[in-house]
């Protein structure tokens, strides 16, 4: 997904960085197999989920389906063909010698800075659904009342609408030194990334509480800290290390100033499963159906340039609008390397790590 | 609009030639001045059209508008700023008391080529209407059954999704030799150019029959031919007329060839006011509720720098597809020195043209 972004509401000014578009190398759509594990894992579950707790009263053709942080494909459209797939299943048995066919309206959110042409572009031929594309930043309302029957998001909503301004402020105790994501070693470092992350959370369940008819389902992968751990020790934890490891080294050489170093944070925070719990049950708007831990989706052996690909199609904007774009081939060679010398902790780091999974519904009325 | 297109049905091979995008001085947005006087032409018989005859029975919100061949905007902005208010006010009128406010879903459509980017990034800041873009050709069905409560399209309908193939057809009778447009001075070239339009109508209505509601309207607007009147008579058919004698020169200097210029033809078919009320008719699934010519919106005095900037932003996708990137420059400078040398000319000539206005509604169940 981008995230952050313009036609934000004025109160919160917050950035925009997609994910990588265009047909190079470095996009996302060629390299995002991690993201699509993620998805293949929920599948059943999913599918499991809509035979099971689907139950709108007088469901009502269309069926539409919104995808939250979409980003470009191919991921949404294997995913949004899982839960088609699902519900058609679902109301054939239900429906049985009725004539009448359920159509699907799929909507595919991101910020307008996603690359749209090329998800448009791409999009599968002859579907079982219409497709629509829906710009802005999920974090407000997007749809009107009560129209979406299933809401669906992949690895999107770690992603924070902007970095706590503390972070990078040196006059705060939350000033983030020598860091370029939410450590948990400083108490404050972290208090300020979980304030930004519940509030952004807050701001979504509302505004789809909103969109969703009652009894409508929605099934969120994003990635998450085993119970116990610290994010230093989960894989995206150490990617990250790793990279400022090498922004460290590129200041060093005087290619970048120390300055930019310490004030570069990005905007990601994975809870734990308590976090999440948490706010949806203090959110009161949904029930938790489901929560759980995907199985690794990681089975390949660790590849450095794949990974740093994987890591470049994601992150590549942020870099940019906080160093510009001529250190960016040096800064991702480097990264290669460093990968490639760690190999081995990195397969086992990334081999422990977790995705959450939650299925919440939207509550009937009078709960 | 962008015409043609990809993901159509595999029974008819067609192409995309959109607006242009992007940001430069020749992009649609800046140069479709024209266009959007149409809109305003048209504005006040929209407003009066929904009071008068828009009876949606049980109008449930959202109230869903598509606008089919938006290009880039601001245009399609605009226009659906009218409608929206037009529709607000109706609904007051009616629902006086009442608490339920209606909330508006637009559809932005036109091919996955046009640049959807410019027209996300471009979107009003907080509009009274929810958001989305459909990619795809509007001669074929782009959302599901009876969901549409409004359908604007504007200048986007005398677009032909191809090329009438027996006009490049040197063995055919109906070869356009030396013309690029459909003058009409050919019997066969103008049946097969009013073939090619009559079925991209019937399909542009039949889909819309299935995705409108009972009762659901339609307004388009597009340029025609005045009664009794020749293409070449017309504004539109005089500047093709200059396009292709620049075409000529340049065959004449060895810069293009020959053969090229007498294969192209661009696909466009100025209707009548007779030739729609037919197809219309002869569809059966509308009722036309009003046809007319819309007030001459060209009110500025000739500008040939303008004019073939417009014409440029519109035409350059097909000038490109069939004579390459190289000779488009030299061209418009030909074309825009042609436009002066004939100032007096052009300026009655386009003075004279109309533009036609139709409203439709969809027909009851049981008519």
């Amino acid at each position: 997904m981008a995230f952050g972004g313009q036609n934000e509401s004025c109160m919160e000014i917050s950035k925009s960085y997609p994910m990588n578009g265009g047909e190079s190398a470095f996009n996302y759509a060629q390299n995002s197999g991690y993201q699509r594990g993620v998805i293949d894992a929920a599948r059943n579950i999913i599918a499991e989920a809509i035979t099971q707790k689907l139950d709108i009263k007088n469901p009502t053709t269309p069926f539409h389906i919104a995808d939250f942080g979409c980003s470009t494909g191919p991921n949404t459209f294997i995913a949004m063909r899982n839960i088609v797939e699902a519900v058609e299943l679902k109301y054939q048995s239900m429906q049985q010698g009725s004539a009448q066919t359920l159509e699907f309206q799929i909507y595919f959110n991101d910020h307008a800075d996603n690359d749209f042409s090329i998800l448009f572009k791409t999009l599968p031929f002859n579907p079982p659904y219409y497709s629509a594309g829906v710009p802005g930043s999920f974090y407000k309302r997007l749809f009107p009342k009560a129209t979406l029957h299933f809401v669906h998001s992949n690895y999107a909503l770690q992603w924070l609408s902007k970095v706590p301004e503390e972070v990078q402020d040196e006059k705060s105790p939350a000033w983030n030194k020598g860091k370029t994501y939410c450590t948990w070693t400083k108490k404050e470092v972290r208090e300020a990334y979980y304030s930004q992350f519940k509030n952004g959370w807050t701001s979504f369940l509302d505004a789809r509480a909103e969109e969703l008819v009652e009894g409508g389902l929605m099934a969120i992968q994003l990635p998450g800290i085993p119970h116990g751990a610290v994010p230093s020790q989960t894989g995206a934890g150490m990617l990250l290390e790793i990279l400022g490891s090498c922004l460290d080294d590129m200041a060093k050489r005087g290619i970048i100033s120390e300055e930019k170093v310490d004030s570069f944070n990005v905007p990601l925070y994975f809870p734990s499963v308590q976090d999440l719990e948490w706010m949806i049950v203090m959110n009161k708007k949904f029930t938790i159906e489901r929560m759980e831990l995907l199985s690794q989706p990681e089975k390949d052996s660790f590849d450095p340039i794949l990974k740093s690909l994987h890591m470049r199609a994601v992150i590549e904007g942020i870099i940019i609008d906080n160093f510009g774009t001529k250190i960016v081939d040096e800064l991702f060679d480097l990264f290669t390397k460093e990968l490639d010398k760690k190999r081995d902790v990195c397969e086992n780091e990334l081999r422990t790590d977790v995705d959450l999974f939650v299925l919440l519904k939207h509550k009937l009325s009078g709960y």
